[in-house]
């Protein structure tokens, strides 16, 4: 198939440009590169030092023999997103393209405004795009289980059918996210079901839990083509984070009581989601929905998890949460369509934890501890987030 | 009380800012004028002359002896809600500062985007403003029914309690909004609620129905102080403009079967709603939401009304549906917030229809009926709206 990758420089966007390269598909990756502006913004960096998207696409090239096309440019830009899909003529979209932390999205208005407005009207460009252009097209657009909060009844896949007062419908699960960056999700996926309704589009809304991991069989195959690795308190995510602080000996930080539960998934798990979805698309004017998730987690038990792998002592250490959440509450989320399209979850291991905590330690001088620590604080309308000293290594 | 009424320039926001003056609360008025564009943009103007803002609130003050501030800025400039707010201190802000119209969101994708970054951005602007400098301030926000689009099952006032596989939670209401511009009131809601819970403010959403009517006790005072009258297909809602359509001696035009069903309610109730939601404030942190009608009607039977009420023979025509939405369905919603503080509904009486008739019949000079029949298709991507020889009149 012809794949455009949206965000394809990104930390799972580039290993899923990688994997459908190598399994055969025509993959053009697009982005504007943002993602690395914010790193200088925030003074951090990756632990794994990644290379430049033009570097990445030339090693690709001679270590598979594949061609990845770059494509820079930025959705916002709506001539640069009709010229992109004209050239390439995609038959899937998968679209990363989005600023991706919550707490980025807190840090004061202009980041709450920046965030909504870059994925919203990111997202309605393409929607045009892909009408005017060809309604056939598959969007497989990335959203989060983030979008669905902390009910107390189980989540559904997207609609939930509800019996109220002798009458039943089908309806959009009702949402409750708890960021500006998980509202702008949700706005997202409404503004998606209706162009699906008005135009008869293709798309899939993956409602993905938080991924955890760095390698896989691609990046794994030369050091030009690794992945991010964040450990920062803004785009580092809990698993990951956790490793790094593990392989520095610094505190584990749990936020609160720790009882937050999340839906999760290995980075590899993510690859082959997206491609079992580009292979499966939606019948024309089906907008669905799937919980892209294999197993959940207390914040708690990860840390405790990290803790018994760690090959020296690590302390967890509980501190006041900086974000307005439940700190205990039920979870419970359905994913049965991606297994039932054949998925094989790689469920988290004590492998996977010490191969993390390994890779963070080979990396070690490369952390700056000061960026562990959360500065972004939801209960304020401005947080101080510049990470004095800036990022180390190279 | 001080009250702000945002957006009280348009075909609402004037009339409440009179009502509220009237009533003796300190009323000001903050508007970007942009409502008086779009007429210029499309061709088209109200059927009832209006006087500019400052012309409006000098009559006021010489007819009632009080005085409402004009403001004139934008909601997007996050300097101008600030200092705004700093200067006048309001103790409640009214809302209705949003582009409202569905067909005009439906034009292209430039109206798409307008909309949903002018409504999103503005409401997050008054959000951060009220956090950061008093989040006492009691936000009540126009939103609409059409939210909640048509579900089979009944319309809660935002809430919804549901009991699923054995568990039972109190869950917003599930959105389906038909247009891009119902969706930005959708992406509101969300924002608006996530901020209660975040900051502690306090909200009241009103959902509100189609409102008809023209005049109010306090426009009817004096010719400058009269409110827009539209008719046209962009901004011209489905009773007003039927009864500008009788007058004219122009076909009722019915979109497809008629069976669509919507909730509606006069415009001196929509007043009357405004001072009892901003005389009745929520608790802080809390976001609520009132249904804001008082009836429902499908657009058939209003077309039949008016049929019957018309001083002359108007016959109905039925024309292709330009959007895309179910022409017969299932329609009931819950209101009991609102008449629970005291509302008394006026509801629609054939004296009502009667009147707008003739207010109709008294400028019909200035109609221009090629404005009355849509052009806005909601499923192409790009609609041409303009009205040859514009507006007529004066």
């Amino acid at each position: 198939m012809r794949i455009l990758v949206l965000g394809g420089d990104g930390y799972l966007g580039w290993p899923t440009a990688l994997h459908l390269s190598q399994r055969g598909h025509d993959v053009g990756v697009v982005d504007n590169l943002v993602r690395r502006h914010y790193d200088d913004e925030m003074g951090v960096s990756s632990i794994v030092p990644i290379r430049q998207l033009q570097r990445r696409v030339a090693t690709w090239k001679e270590v598979s023999g594949n061609t990845i096309v770059p494509l820079i440019g930025d959705l916002n830009d709506h001539a640069f997103v009709l010229s992109t899909l004209k050239t390439f003529e995609p038959e899937a979209i998968v679209h990363f393209a989005e600023q991706r932390s919550a707490p980025y999205s807190m840090i004061d208005r202009e980041h709450a405004v920046y965030t909504q407005v870059n994925n919203v009207v990111g997202t309605l460009n393409l929607l045009y795009a892909i009408a005017e252009l060809n309604p056939d097209i598959h969007l497989v657009k990335l959203g989060t289980m983030g979008e669905y909060g902390a009910p107390n009844i189980e989540i559904e896949e997207g609609f939930i059918e509800i019996t109220h007062k002798g009458r039943t419908d089908v309806l959009p699960f009702p949402k409750q996210p708890a960021s500006f960056y998980h509202l702008s999700k949700v706005h997202d996926s409404h503004n998606i079901m209706f162009a699906c309704r008005i135009w008869g589009l293709r798309s899939t809304d993956l409602n993905q839990g938080i991924v955890y991991g760095q390698s896989t069989p691609e990046t794994a195959m030369h050091p030009d083509l690794e992945t991010r690795y964040d450990y920062d308190a803004v785009f580092g995510t809990v698993l990951n984070r956790f490793c790094v602080q593990a392989a520095v000996g610094y505190p584990l930080t749990v936020y609160g009581k720790g009882g937050q539960t999340r839906a999760m998934l290995d980075i590899r798990d993510t690859l082959a989601c997206v491609e079992l979805t580009c292979l499966n698309p939606p019948a024309a004017g089906e907008y669905r929905v799937f919980n892209q998730f294999t197993e959940s987690h207390s914040v708690r038990d990860l840390a405790e998890k990290v803790v018994k792998v760690a090959p020296f002592d690590v302390r967890i250490e509980s501190i006041p949460d900086p974000r307005v959440e439940k700190e205990e509450h039920y979870y419970s989320a359905v994913t049965t369509k991606l297994p039932a399209l054949g998925l094989q979850p790689h469920l988290l291991s004590e492998e996977t934890i010490g191969s993390l905590i390994e890779i963070a330690g080979r990396h070690k001088h490369r952390v700056n501890v000061e960026a562990i620590r959360p500065t972004v604080n939801w209960r304020t309308t401005r947080s101080e987030v510049s990470v004095s000293g800036g990022a180390v290594g190279e």
